[in-house]
């Protein structure tokens, strides 16, 4: 969370650090996005990719919407967690020659991502409820089963066609 | 996962660094646990952390039977994406100086930890059945379970006295 966690004194600081914490986290993703897509050989994934950058744009407005609806000011923390796991899915797609075992390491990268966001919305959701702030949580859980559903895509795509070709 | 991907030519070369990263992150996750058992004040929290340090050496063994299972090398490769979450971890864990906000804090990243642990074993699994080593994917299923039943545990603590205590 890049945190100073001194500043840190209630659940109610710690709701808004960890709100800038996925902040910053959909920006990157945002970046990394258009590079996955690039990437990716599979048509299906690469059309999977695309919505994903589009819905990804949604959860930032909705991220600054819940800044709004709180009172706090929308500013990103860095989130070290997110820069590692991009640095690794930049890192595997760098590489490697065979198309299909590309789209493996491509899936696996963005579910990798997916699990992030899943974990701290979840978090915020509980936090947000806890404060009173259902409101919020409303608003924060729609980006979360949007997170949710494009993981389930992720995993038919690697349990299916990708990885059997890239088996061969 | 700290990659050469240049190395990696076919899912098979994919599957035994992503259990090389795996292997590495465990590792890491056994060394941090300690500290978080020492900052948790909620019991219950204490003990789950505890239990999941011994679940975790289970993990060691269980990853280890899979590289002897498959013919590869028992080594690790550095993950950066578990490094970047550990970090925030530990730092979020510094200087709260509320106990309840800090055991909120706590679970929170744990359950970061879990979701990377799950992302990372099921595409593993999904990977061993591809390559027709429905045996390693046995092995990891266990790893696996353990995780979710770990981050569900978690869950449970999030939305219930955790986190009303640090709201109060």
């Amino acid at each position: 969370m890049g945190i100073f966690s001194k500043d840190i004194k209630t659940l109610d600081d710690l709701f808004v650090h960890t709100l800038r914490d996925i902040y910053y986290a959909e920006k990157q993703i945002e970046k990394a996005l258009p590079g996955m897509i690039d990437k990716a050989t599979n048509p299906q994934l690469k059309a999977g990719f695309e919505r994903h950058l589009s819905q990804t744009r949604g959860h930032i407005e909705r991220v600054e919407q819940v800044f709004e609806m709180h009172g706090a000011k929308a500013k990103e923390v860095t989130c070290q967690a997110i820069d590692g796991i991009l640095a690794e899915a930049d890192e595997v797609g760098g590489d490697v020659d065979d198309k299909q075992v590309l789209d493996a390491a491509l899936i696996a990268s963005a579910q990798a991502v997916e699990h992030y966001e899943i974990t701290r919305y979840g978090t915020l959701i509980a936090w947000a409820k806890q404060l009173g702030r259902t409101d919020c949580a409303a608003v924060l859980e729609k980006n979360l089963q949007e997170e949710k559903d494009t993981d389930k895509t992720l995993s038919q795509m690697a349990e299916s066609r990708v990885n059997m070709l890239a088996a061969e």
